[in-house]
């Protein structure tokens, strides 16, 4: 299902090359002020634009089709659409018989029998993730003074963003990064012990986000390491604040009244404009490969609002199951 | 909820220190051979006894309710029971007001309003894995000729893995490791583009096995340093095998045919026999604490069988999403 | 939510005056043949026109905004908008004060704050019926030779549906009525004893059509005053065919492989042309109370097609459930 | 799926003549005082014992396994196992190629190929509401003074229930009957608009109780022959108090303020002692088949309880969803 959560649940649909890709958002509590406005920051922020983004530019205006009145939500499922105007779809079909390596074009021909919409990597593109953003602008409402705030932490291994970048620039290839996201005014006791745990819900959603390929709590790998005397948080005053923050603010599954800090690997854009092989399944041959179309360097450099907005909706449906925030605003 | 799964569900009950701990699976196809002896093989391998494991010993025998008739599974719920035996519960009342370092006793108690059962870390134990093995039992049999096998790969740091769990035997401290889990055979489909993709399945899973900090699917964090070109996996064969694995086995959320591979970080054990500080919330002071009981040295020694479970469950519920697997076996 | 299904799972969102409503289709097959000629018929059923049916008209051309790809279902999500062209919204404002009889004004007010979309109904207008039946051509192509058919048994008390009719006529009121639904071609299997029935799957769907009162399956309310001999379906042939259906071709929760039989009660259309009385919530005195806007006379005129397409999507979700129905069409 | 319910979740299993038949309740809040003299009133009421009702009696003392501490919900999982010791499983074997009239065998044959445990109806059987009766009794605690009470309408058309008794033991046969649930003290504002209605909830959870042919609400079937001036309630005092209560209480599918009322169709218990036909299937011939073992003559006298029991834990669910009831008790 491209569905997520319990109570704030989203759904979102569309393809690249579709007239539109939209989200719908079920258990937004009434009251809550919105208006297409609210939506600019962050959706500019997930703009290409930059250095190492693609060319491709849509103008990305959320349509607000439901459950809004008045500037503020209804209660009612609330429908947004992103319009596709900026897309290029003529050479897709000859394509077909050259799965790009590193997409997910071969599984989805595979799985959907050859069905699936290809154009732009239809269902699967990253295209999508707009919606996820549009989701995070109302679940960062919700969420009031709890705030999330995601930074790039490393390029190509290099903490130097730029330098990574360069590197990247130099080889004619792409590359991947690493992205922490940090909560703070989490409550405790968020979460549940088994299958609900605040690692289980994020890394459930966070593994939504295209390229994301690792992710980790707290000390996370580094971890597996150390001795427990070492790793252990221990309390030191009556509201939970540890002296450390090895556990990165979750402890049994359950927020624990310190920051929430994790971190999520991404892989490079599999989009390199260096020649690479694949199989050509109409041939049988294995033959030479190099990517058309207009793509990011590193994709790593939007991840940051997305990964935001996708913390947001999964802490705005824990903070709803665990009735901090009511039905109505 | 401490349920998980969609067709093929599985959930879990019970405390450290009550009668017993306990599985429900819900969904599991009718005609699978089933008896007492088929849990043995795992169950033994969680079992502590090696060096760097803990003195409590339980028979583990697997009370098998219902759901199984003349050794079969009858399509209807399967309940599993696991008798604790082997408690000592006298030492938690007074330990209340000191909550140990790096536990969920704190947030327990918040969340719960002090009405958890609180001894031997109740709901939280680590004890409830012995059913995610049980269950793991029956969906390896599912898969039939899926094979998921989980290794040691690094106690402490250190490959070797005797040298690393000495390191903590001398520092008479707890330590941590890293765990890997391969699958061979698996389809082609597996897994939807967004929030029910493979990984995200798999890590909300695995976010249940207590310790678990950090998860990374193929090359994982270190895809972050690579340049596109180096990351690709591109297809050989028109099975979908590719020349490398760096994806793990997934592309776009979809099992690719290729070798499935993840790794986990466990955190060292919480209860360390080192003297740590801690707050006593009683009187307010922080106050030296130390651990008593019987606790595992390197809780990562025993993970393995437990996330072989894990992974078999899920991809026994996306086999049957998939309808790879029948509601009759 | 405003979510059914489990593996066919739809979404419907919007509002009666809003700039759209619509429905979100998740699970569909891919490869199922579709295009917007495929609803015509059905949507032109469920339109207004006959006597006894409101003036108010809508094109009511279903816009395909994704998950279809050269006219054949991809497997990804399918999201289905109408327009909402012929609304008058200038009065519903001052009608505020007084709740209608029989409407959910005062709850929809209770329970979204005052923040719901009041104009028409709302999200809680019968407009959005019409996306039930988009929901449902797509689920009666799925569902190939099983057959579902509604139609109209009893308008006020009268089988002669037109003389049912005619009292309402004189009576310058409104009317309800009785509608029988009947599904040929149903294998056996389908559904579960406890909490997913065929009843419990269908009875949960069909209350979602405004208007509904109560469900019976086979003889119904009838069978509380039968012998068990008389009340018995004894099996006739191999194939499960019994010599009487009082069942309604369920048994044990489950479809027995005879014809499907359930009836419902539509009670009469709230907004009747009589004057009744009603709270003016501000000044709290009662005061009387005549509908303005245009209305259906008797609403089970155009239930039958809604029924249909409710029965055709919770079957067709029991059937990918069961496995009848694959994941490639 | 053996569940039901979003956050107060009830899952059962078991076997009319496997060891126990059981009960999972996961969300039940903390802090609720639960002890196993709670449930004795309840379990008294469902047992046989009075004219037509069986002669098989069990203990039914409930087995408390987990989520209890020092008498009071913990938060966690609550597991209660009832065991079965009066069972006589000899003849069933033999009774396997003759599929009982009225009765879920051939279905449940057909399901689950065979492997279903089928002594005493096994999973199907109604052995089982004794867990529904638990469940019901817990929600009845968390309802606090929202009363929840079933009775007896009618039995065999007749509302001298004693007589309709009658008729059936002078027919040596069994008969049916007609229950009412009223439930007073319920807010305004459960359920939702689309499929989580108050109705579709209700309706989806009762269709669990066995036997069950249909399900009205307020004037239910009647309001197909009334006009819409007759039929509407309209609001007399600000809390919502309607002058009528033809709706049953819930308008739009949303709990308004008045009594809830419905009713439910008990159709005569299927084991009749009269001679009745079958098929044999091994034989392929129809045979007289008679009724062996202890059955009910109208299993409409032991509904009340049970129905009581699935209509609190279906409020107590919506309550929890619309934050009427807390996390902690």
């Amino acid at each position: 299902m491209n569905s997520f959560g319990r109570i704030f649940r989203i759904s979102i649909f569309g393809e690249s090359h579709g007239p539109c890709v939209g989200i719908n958002i079920d258990g937004c509590p009434a009251g809550l002020p919105l208006s297409v406005g609210d939506f600019t920051t962050d959706i500019e922020r997930r703009k290409p634009g930059a250095k190492g983004t693609t060319p491709r530019k849509e103008d990305d205006i959320p349509g607000i089709m439901n459950g809004v009145f008045n500037d503020k939500t209804t209660g009612a499922p609330i429908t947004i659409l992103f319009d596709n105007n900026n897309t290029r779809s003529t050479d897709y079909e000859k394509q077909r018989a050259v799965p790009r390596p590193g997409h997910a074009d071969f599984v989805a021909a595979k799985k959907f029998g050859g069905f699936e919409d290809y154009r732009g990597g239809g269902h699967f593109s990253g295209r999508l993730t707009v919606c996820l953003v549009a989701a995070g602008v109302i679940a960062k409402k919700m969420l009031g003074n709890i705030k999330v705030e995601s930074t790039i932490l490393e390029i190509g291994g290099e903490a130097d963003i730029e330098k990574g970048l360069q590197k990247a620039i130099d080889a004619k290839d792409t590359i991947g990064g690493i992205v922490e996201c940090r909560v703070s005014g989490l409550p405790i006791g968020l979460g549940e012990p088994f299958f609900d745990s605040v690692e289980s819900a994020l890394s459930h959603a966070v593994f939504s986000i295209p390229a994301v390929r690792g992710i980790e709590f707290g000390t996370g790998f580094e971890a597996a390491k150390m001795f427990g005397s070492q790793h252990n948080d221990w309390i030191q005053h009556a509201d939970g604040t540890t002296k450390t923050n090895h556990s990165g603010g979750v402890a049994g599954g359950i927020s624990n009244g310190n920051e929430l800090v994790f971190r999520i690997a991404i892989k490079p854009t599999s989009s390199t404009p260096k020649e690479q092989q694949t199989l050509n399944v109409e041939t049988g041959e294995v033959e030479a490969f190099s990517v058309k179309g207009r793509h990011d360097l590193c994709i790593a450099l939007r991840v940051p609002v997305v990964l935001e907005a996708v913390t947001a909706f999964v802490l705005a449906d824990l903070m709803m199951l665990e009735q901090r925030i009511g039905r109505i605003y």
